[in-house]
């Protein structure tokens, strides 16, 4: 039995019926040229035949009179490789529409606590013949960005590589470690010093840890008006109580596509990303009559490199900061509303600079923590969060990556919606394409799958705008 | 919020990670003639597409401070059925192997207790063309008896109907209760008298009921070797402590192949089940190198009324009494062990006749209560229990059933391995077959499939003996 750090154990004890707190990935696979029928059988069993599982994908959460009430990781004794790394095909006819459906009703389903807290799930069935795979993992063993990190190093740059190691297997766990010391371990936190993460979270040894640092901030920031926070956001459909119904969504868009925009704009790829974002919750909010007249807000998650190397986008590190953007839904001409959001990206960005690494680390909780922040604001009297929902663009690799020769040919985060955040946006880029995941509560957010022609909509917009 | 009678929150309590309190079900279906590709879809719609769920699949179990720690039903007010409802596909081939490898997948996966204890999955993919639901029920809602009742009283006799109910429509439940009164409403125990039950298995009020007086019975029995219970079961690879991993085997042969068994040999449609599960279990623990000198000990649920009316079979109502079956595992000739079965059992039936119905009724919670059954024997200071596994014989109707035109071809229990008792035998008679569904914790039981071959095996042999 091991003691459960405070943040892991703070996503346990948030965790109810309306908010599981896993975060989960979805990846498009094209099989090999000349794969036999046997070739999604043999994926299944090769990630299922693992002689030793890595310590991360063994434990459990464990809470007794023994352990004195506390939360703890325990080994799991009579772990079941068969209950993790399972086997399914989509209903006919096996479009994107069924796939999608599966992996909404795969994400909404709780992990559970008794056995250790991840699944995979290898898809056949789909109509144009790829194979898909959808992961999950909580949040309490790996951060979102740390997880799909994890998924990624198991692939190769080689198509003619085979033998490709499980993500769960302990050799892979061990060839990690012993490789570049600058690696991912578990989880994204754990990158930065631990006693300035503690500290600056102000969590104590006491399950749930209080970020009371973080709140102190953040009360100061809404109160004060500082301009990192100054910011209102208005009360939308989407931050509302949720359900634990959910609905994903996914896409990809040729990221020169968007760069294109970007240049004809003087913009950046994150700018042009929120203003995609911007148009198409736009359109959505429309159509349900739900528009408010003020700017939507969105917390977008930066990295500390890219802050440090002034660089445009959020590309460079995991995110540990962030910056408030004003989406500008209120605008109804692309261009301009492009503008403005570049315009508010740059605010953001320039009151960053000028806090304490202390502060920064401390805001990087929002996003890492963002289950136990509406509690904690309301504790505090700040009875509505100051931004509409998370839009965050997480780097992944431009080179094309294999699993035993199959071709990666999508990967599509899926994230947390939390109650009065119904709606999580992420991207990742990937071989020359931006790969977005939409995640949201089925009920809260109908007809979540409409984002995704709006947001077609919103890059045809743009592009004509910006006359590219 | 409602009060959870006792005898439910024993099946809830004694829910852990290697003991999931859930029953099953998985059923097969033709298509009707001209059924087209949407078919499937349309049944999945339909069974979503409910106005108003009845209230006992609207339930879930809560505790809280406010309950004062009690365990009480609450209505689900965030209701979800494409939680419940669910549509899935079987990988290629799509033979019956990857149907019951994802049945026992689905019957291994506990039931959310966040939600309502239920679950239905509509499987298409397999490779005859026909169609699979695999739907489980918490045994503290209902139990295995009661819940294959439910599901074919949905079904009707005539193959043009249309617009069938869901087994979980209010409408259905209303009209099942506005019909024959005699029908079983949630719970098999609730037919009987509730103060008969209460006191026969001294239940009180509190959570996880004590039945002492069930104790009492059976540690009378066992102690002073009364004919019902004066059994001694050997130790064998069934009776050990199980994990979570649960394999699922299913098959079905006809009765008139059994019944011509029986009319040669002078013994019962019971009996010759019996035989078969005997033959099986033998060749199946030669196999492993573990057939134990004594012969093993089926425990058999006995319907009351089938005691009533002399009748040699478990038919005619449900099981509310057992007896004690020697298996004759010893005995290598078919034949004999027929014979010896059909002994046993006539000596388990007469003693069962001259116990008063409190004893009777006591007994039945062998059978209703099997979780809670060894640990009780436990505290009483009786460390095995005094039979190997429970062997029982459901009767279900003799027509063919449809569904929206769809015909019901085969029908097969899956029920509850517990601590001690590895394998459940449970088997269900329908339109002119005798439906086997076998239950094993996978790694107590490995290759629980190959005992589906000894059945056939078995019954050969007993053919063979019988000169049929």
């Amino acid at each position: 039995m091991a003691a459960i750090d405070p943040s892991s154990a703070a996503f346990l004890l948030a965790e109810n019926r309306s908010m599981p707190m896993h975060v989960g990935a979805l990846q498009l696979y094209e099989k090999p040229e000349g794969a036999g029928p046997d070739f999604v059988r043999g994926m299944v069993e090769q990630m299922r035949d693992v002689p030793e599982i890595a310590p991360l994908f063994r434990k459990h959460p464990f809470r007794s009179p023994r352990t004195g009430g506390a939360l703890v990781w325990r080994d799991d004794t009579q772990f079941d490789i068969e209950h993790h790394m399972r086997h399914a095909a989509l209903p006919a006819p096996g479009r994107i529409r069924e796939l999608l459906e599966l992996c909404g009703r795969l994400h909404q389903t709780r992990l559970d606590w008794s056995r250790p807290l991840w699944e995979a799930t290898i898809i056949e069935g789909l109509e144009d013949g790829r194979v898909a795979m959808y992961a999950k993992m909580h949040h309490g063993l790996v951060d979102g960005i740390s997880a799909m990190r994890l998924l990624q190093k198991t692939l190769s740059t080689d198509p003619d590589q085979r033998d490709m190691p499980a993500p769960w297997s302990a050799e892979f766990a061990r060839s990690r470690r012993g490789g570049k010391a600058v690696e991912a371990p578990d989880r994204g936190l754990s990158e930065l010093p631990g006693e300035v993460v503690r500290s600056a979270l102000g969590i104590t040894a006491e399950a749930a840890g209080m970020p009371s640092a973080l709140v102190r901030t953040l009360t100061r920031g809404v109160r004060n008006q500082t301009s990192t926070l100054s910011l209102h956001a208005p009360r939308t459909m989407f931050n509302q109580e949720i359900t634990g119904a959910r609905r994903f969504a996914a896409d990809d868009w040729p990221i020169e596509r968007l760069k294109a925009i970007g240049k004809a704009t003087g913009t950046s790829l994150n700018d042009v990303v929120l203003a995609m974002c911007a148009g198409a919750i736009r359109e959505y909010l429309i159509e349900h009559d739900a528009l408010p007249e003020e700017p939507l807000i969105a917390m977008v998650p930066i990295g500390l490199k890219a802050r440090d190397v002034g660089s445009a986008s959020a590309e460079g590190g995991n995110a540990v900061g962030s910056v408030m953007a004003r989406l500008a839904t209120n605008v109804a001409d692309p261009g301009e509303r492009l503008a403005a959001i570049h315009a508010s990206m740059a605010d953001g960005k320039q009151a960053l600079a000028s806090m304490t690494p202390a502060q920064i680390i401390a805001m990087s909780a929002i996003g890492q923590v963002p289950a136990v922040l509406p509690p904690l604001l309301k504790m505090q009297g700040i009875v509505k969060a100051p931004y509409n929902l998370i839009i965050s663009n997480v780097p992944g690799p431009q080179q094309p990556h294999y699993w035993n020769g199959a071709k990666l040919v999508g990967n599509y985060p899926a994230s947390i919606p939390i109650n009065g955040m119904a709606l999580n946006i992420t991207c990742t880029s990937y071989d020359g394409m931006l790969c977005f995941g939409l995640t949201g509560c089925r009920r809260t957010v109908p007809q979540l799958q409409r984002l995704l022609t709006h947001l077609e909509d919103a890059v045809v917009g743009l592009e004509e705008a910006a006359g590219v």
